[in-house]
């Protein structure tokens, strides 16, 4: 049985968009993490704030992460998320996973975006993964 | 008033983010819209095959564009997208947003994906958008 | 093997809250449905127009008939509804149900609630169910 | 300017079908609220478990007494729910319904359902809500 910091090492090295959002890992758990990443240039929509695709993408890099922690292979199914307030470049972020839920087949879990210098969220996640069969 | 392809292009001038996407509008009209682009090897998950994250800002762009087509500026609130079938490298897809109500305030839209090859979709995305009292 | 017909009146049978909404079933297809009720008084909120929840059980339970008829007992996982227009008492309602895709675990389905006097939704609803093993 | 309480109670006085659930308030204050129900037999679905529309139903309830606690008329716009295990008859259920995000226009909650004799949530629910100018 690999560590959940293994499992995610393993995800990332192969993870070609997540390292392309800057992805840091700052903690990780079975169940559980917590993720940083800064808003660049390339980032930002048509408003000049950061795409809604952009906090959704570091939302569900944070639930894969967590989901698949335990040591299943687990897919997102259903997710949704809450768009709070805009972000603008250079802003630096920090996403939570939390499991809410732990069951054979399917797990829940959400996942606050909140910058690194304000606890005020920006954006609420939830997501429905399901646990394949399958072992990392 | 600016007409729905005035104000997309005048979007997608500074959506830096839908460039890196590579997306193409195949049709823009007041309240819908439909996308092309291709999934890339810098898209993909650690599971070989599209990041979540990809799909939904692909139909978060649709939903986008579609819903600022009417002129007034409008930002999504609130989304949630189904992943159906997983993408691989190489893979073109396309967006098609559709406007399911429209009202002063509140727009919802639903998007759907699926492969140019196959019309069955991949993913079903749900938004709705706040529409503000600034114009394009 | 039964009839989407037989399944649903097996349900029915045993649904005593949908028996509670009046529900009528219009037409029961493999993978769809369509459904009627009335708004009565006591489905009423304190703003006097008709309980989130009423709509809601209303899509929900078109989501359940149609997903159980393929027959495969079905639940479920996570939904999500769009309230888009008011109800008031007497409002007749219809709900149908539309498969979107059909896996072996996971379907996607969305059902869109409109008044019986007009074509345009007063709710969006999505659904993800997870088809068990268990036959009806 | 009224109480939390005293526009929950205008409200529960007129909400028909929160008093048909059986609704008790455990606790209210302004962005949040604490409610109990018991699941009887005419809120079975024909798995003989609770119909999801009776824990949708009591989520939002708790999420309509949440957000107009601060005294603005707000109505929701969209929500999403889990429904993670089943209820039978019986069950007393609680639910909680917490503040993510409190803007003018917009409001974000969250709402965790769970058993009064169990903490692990059996349904976890979010909304988003538009705040109208109308005061209660």
């Amino acid at each position: 049985m690999h560590s959940p910091k293994d499992i995610v090492d393993t995800m990332m090295a192969k993870d070609y968009f997540s390292q392309w959002l800057g992805l840091q890992i700052l903690e990780i758990k079975k169940g559980s993490c917590k993720l940083q990443m800064t808003v660049r240039k390339e980032m930002l929509n048509g408003h000049g704030t950061a795409h809604g695709g952009i906090t959704y993408s570091f939302a569900d890099s944070a639930l894969g992460f967590a989901s698949n922690s335990h040591g299943q292979k687990s897919v997102s199914v259903e997710t949704s998320i809450s768009h709070i307030k805009p972000l603008v470049e250079h802003d630096i972020i920090i996403a939570e996973a939390i499991e809410e839920s732990c069951s054979n087949k399917i797990g829940i879990y959400t996942v606050k975006v909140y910058k690194a210098s304000d606890p005020c969220i920006v954006a609420l996640f939830k997501g429905t993964v399901y646990r394949t069969s399958k072992i990392w």
